[in-house]
């Protein structure tokens, strides 16, 4: 089964991979990691693929690239690498119970470049678990944001993607409950989505309006890569949508 | 009359801030730049207002900071500056005729990062040019995702936002008509889209079909940083946003 965690960086990708596959170990399974992120300085786990090994950003840097170029050149230099890389990661995935995929730290290397596209075309029904942070949830539109941003991942990469709330151990219980409620309740989203009076609101609201439509209700999972909560969840999903290839309502 | 250019690292915004505000000043307008990219090493334009002032990546780098956490730590702290950078902005508007702001190299810095929101909110009416490279548009579902994600954008930020297709001088004649077919022929790209057999393409053809009704059609301008083509149309577009607050079918 593959495990593909995606997210903006800090929303916490290397921290779960490391987790949660500890989590998915202790429960007696054999797990492998792949790492995709050129830019990572120590990782928190073994990686069986580290795309460190052929391109890092620091070495782009030392050849006079800035930041933002030198991460952009390391998927430019990998995307000749990439049929070498997917065998690697397919061979794993025959021998073990678990492969987790640990993306770039920029999400919109793996989304907007064509080296995601041609590692994610080429695996068998993954699953990507999109990681959010609570910090982005201020608005009622922001909740209509992160749902759809999770839709135009599967448009865009083809995967199954489960929408992730990391980071729940930094959240008090009423807040918690408010944002499972706007997440999960369509209607109730809607009602607060129709109270909004700018163009913003009036945008959501249709946009939201028209998400069942689209895509079949996909559960949201409430983690935390610190204390290990929802890690059961996920590996539940994980499991199901193995089973299922892809029904995760 | 505010354009900020948006788009991922290497799509051009920092080349098209430059060679956009030359073309404006060369009719007579008064024309302020604004860099908000804490990561970009050179620029080709004089900015009025740049963050860089306050931090840039490189020294966040210096600091012991890997290349994603150094960006992400940049906004973190440009945060508690974000008014006075706001009043800056505020006030240049009200003096010159243009004022052009090129935003972080990471297009998720800007969209996902409270800094981004903070800065567009603050805003009168500014117009989002969202650029895109032809390199990304291969399959018929990536153009519902260009189509669809100028609009997340729209939802994120409150602002109104115009997909530009840049670097049209890369190329080919015949190429760019196909192009533009897609990209404006809802009905075309919808009978496309239903011809693909894969989840993805169903799933493309679901979210199309439902874009009319979410958004009327914004048209899409063809631009070159590089030969100055569709800067007329981009100056238009501009104006009459400025004109009719926000109506540009």
């Amino acid at each position: 089964m593959i495990l593909i965690f995606l997210g903006t960086a800090g929303s916490g990708k290397t921290t779960i991979t490391a987790s949660f596959g500890g989590y998915l170990e202790k429960n007696g399974n054999s797990v492998g990691y792949v790492n995709l992120d050129t830019g990572v300085k120590k990782l928190p786990y073994k990686p069986d693929i580290d795309v460190r090994d052929i391109i890092t950003v620091e070495e782009l840097m030392k050849e006079g690239y800035g930041p933002n170029g030198a991460i952009v050149e390391s998927y430019d230099r990998l995307l000749s690498h990439a049929d070498e890389i997917l065998s690697g990661i397919l061979e794993l995935d025959e021998e073990l119970d678990y492969l987790l995929i640990d993306t770039p730290g920029q999400m919109e290397s793996f989304l907007f470049h064509e080296f995601g596209m041609r590692i994610t075309s080429g695996l068998k029904e993954p699953l990507a678990a999109y990681l959010f942070g609570p910090d982005i949830l201020r608005r009622p539109s922001d909740y209509c944001f992160v749902k759809f941003f999770a839709i135009m991942i599967d448009l865009r990469l083809g995967t199954t993607t489960v929408p992730v709330l990391n980071k729940v151990d930094l959240i008090r219980e009423e807040e918690l409950s408010s944002i499972r409620r706007l997440l999960e309740d369509i209607d109730y989203l809607n009602a607060r989505l129709k109270l909004d009076p700018s163009m913003q609101g009036f945008l959501a609201y249709r946009i939201c309006s028209f998400l069942p439509e689209v895509s079949p209700p996909v559960r949201v999972v409430y983690a935390s890569a610190k204390t290990g909560e929802g890690f059961d969840e996920l590996e539940t999903l994980s499991y199901e949508h193995y089973c299922t290839c892809g029904d995760l309502t």
